[in-house]
């Protein structure tokens, strides 16, 4: 048996390409002793990764150039040296994109709970946990405000907004294309989506929210962030989780409008998940409840294969997937 | 007996200058049921005036063209129609640019503590006020942190950074020039003060602050925000007190460094310190005990004349003033 790879061949000048990957056959690892030997059976593709691809400093290390890509998997012990874990357990790692790696932190799920295993790297995985902690702890919607999450259909911010509708806030999404802004309000019942593609972001935010924002749920940054200053309420809060739209970009877009800070008197604060991973239970056990109670909505967009994961973190960066982007190993 | 008053005359374009005042006499002004007429014997001039200028959206309107400048003063009761104040009183009010003035709002002034009155104006006024919710409440800085504050020579930044020392934290200012950085260290007794002038201040902050930045306390905004974006470390916190830097520029500075707040999880936040209006007594007796016991220094500097206002706040809105700037009228 062989073990197949993605690395990083090249880093990405602005926008990400095939070319920056390359796909390798290597030897099948061994697990040493304490590590677990793990087939990947789904792997999680995330906007973070971009961030990853670059050298520039950030939150931690990027991937070096000849290095497997960093990224979640769930899978299967195929042996294990380690003494917590048995061959059969279905574990969440960091093995990056390959189909086997070897660890010593593995998390083994609980397939009791009924859940499909490919949920554990979405909705009950780190885009779920992000969401329940970012809104309940710095965007703390009370009943009857206004919350507005953009990537609104992804994996993160299709949790945010049905959240704040189970708490009592009202809740308009943005998101690119009819198609999509369709899916946030049909399917995910918020109360309204915002095309930003359309180009009119600032007169259809304010026909959306005509009592203004409360809660800006940022998944994105730059023009997008900047132009929610712009309709914050006085004492309104700003989650920032992500900046999607400067990862890509040569130049990190200016922020005109940062006077509403002062003028509203709004709170921002970045958040990372791991900040409250001491804390991971009492959200996993919010969400599955929900989840069980059928009050959460859940999508998730599938590629096959290893050697499609370039062309799906590529689109995932673009805004071409529909919920959490997956690819099924 | 007649009424002298400084009114806006036009509204600047990017700095101000004395063209946009006139100088008027008026009628002596007669209190109504339930006033006072009061004799302001003090004006404070303050960075928020240029704002009240524009006709931009803030948190208060603006002063209308041919209307009496706002301004906070320090005046004696000449005759009352109020129900609970009386002739000799001293009281704050907000009688604007002009030697006499009636209202219904005024706050009687504590002569038993025997600060000098023109205190209550500054270090026991608004400017001592913000320092202290603004740090306490927002900064929230810990024994051993590191705090920086901008204009730090100046009404708000001279406390927030002696509090900031008195609360256990190495302060750090920010000013323009060698002589406001040697009265910041030497008089002020800050660890450490940067001269913005100098022209490198990225470099000399990483110098005057090894360990990074914990508190940035921001009374000007712009650039030197941005450039702070840098420096801050992880879960550090960002006080938006004032944006000076922005009040005289035609076009917003455009922030580039927006990312920092994702990778160090900062929060940045605004504040105005009317939003504490129950607690002012809380504040009032802290900074009243810290300078009784010699804890606290302050500098004030003084124009004479209610026709040289315009010179002053245009001194000001420059940083030609040392201290709290005040008009002796």
């Amino acid at each position: 048996m062989q073990n197949r790879r993605v690395v990083l061949a090249s880093r990405p000048a602005g926008w990400v390409t095939e070319d920056n990957f390359r796909i390798e056959d290597a030897a099948m690892p061994r697990p040493a002793d304490g590590e677990v030997l793990v087939k990947n059976l789904w792997l999680s593709l995330d906007p973070y990764m971009r961030g990853r691809m670059s050298d520039a400093k950030s939150y931690v290390k990027g991937v070096d150039i000849g290095e497997v890509m960093v990224g979640q998997t769930l899978g299967e012990v195929l042996e294990s040296r380690h003494p917590k874990l048995r061959q059969g357990d279905k574990v969440l790692t960091q093995s990056g994109w390959q189909l086997y790696g070897t660890t010593k932190e593995a998390t083994r799920v609980d397939e009791s709970k009924g859940a499909p295993l490919s949920y554990y790297l979405g909705i009950l995985g780190m885009p779920g946990i992000t969401a329940y902690f970012g809104l309940k702890e710095i965007g703390q919607p009370k009943p009857g405000e206004t919350l507005v999450v953009s990537a609104a259909s992804g994996a993160v911010g299709s949790v945010v907004g049905q959240l704040a509708k189970l708490w009592g806030a009202r809740a308009v999404g943005i998101a690119g294309g009819a198609q999509k802004c369709d899916y946030v309000t049909r399917e995910l019942g918020f109360d309204a989506c915002v095309d930003y593609k359309a180009g009119n972001l600032h007169r259809d935010l304010r026909e959306a929210c005509p009592k203004g924002v409360d809660v800006y749920f940022d998944n994105v940054g730059g023009e997008i962030l900047d132009t929610l200053l712009r309709h914050m309420n006085l004492f309104s809060r700003i989650v920032v989780c992500g900046l999607i739209s400067d990862y890509n970009a040569t130049e990190p877009y200016a922020l005109r409008n940062i006077r509403a800070m002062l003028v509203n008197r709004i709170r921002m604060q970045g958040m990372i998940v791991f900040d409250w991973k001491e804390r991971y239970g009492e959200a996993l056990q919010a969400l599955a409840g929900y989840l069980s109670q059928g009050k959460l909505k859940y999508r998730e967009s599938v590629i096959e294969g290893l050697e499609n994961a370039p062309r799906g973190l590529i689109g995932l960066l673009k805004g071409q997937n529909f919920g959490k982007q997956l690819v099924k190993l």
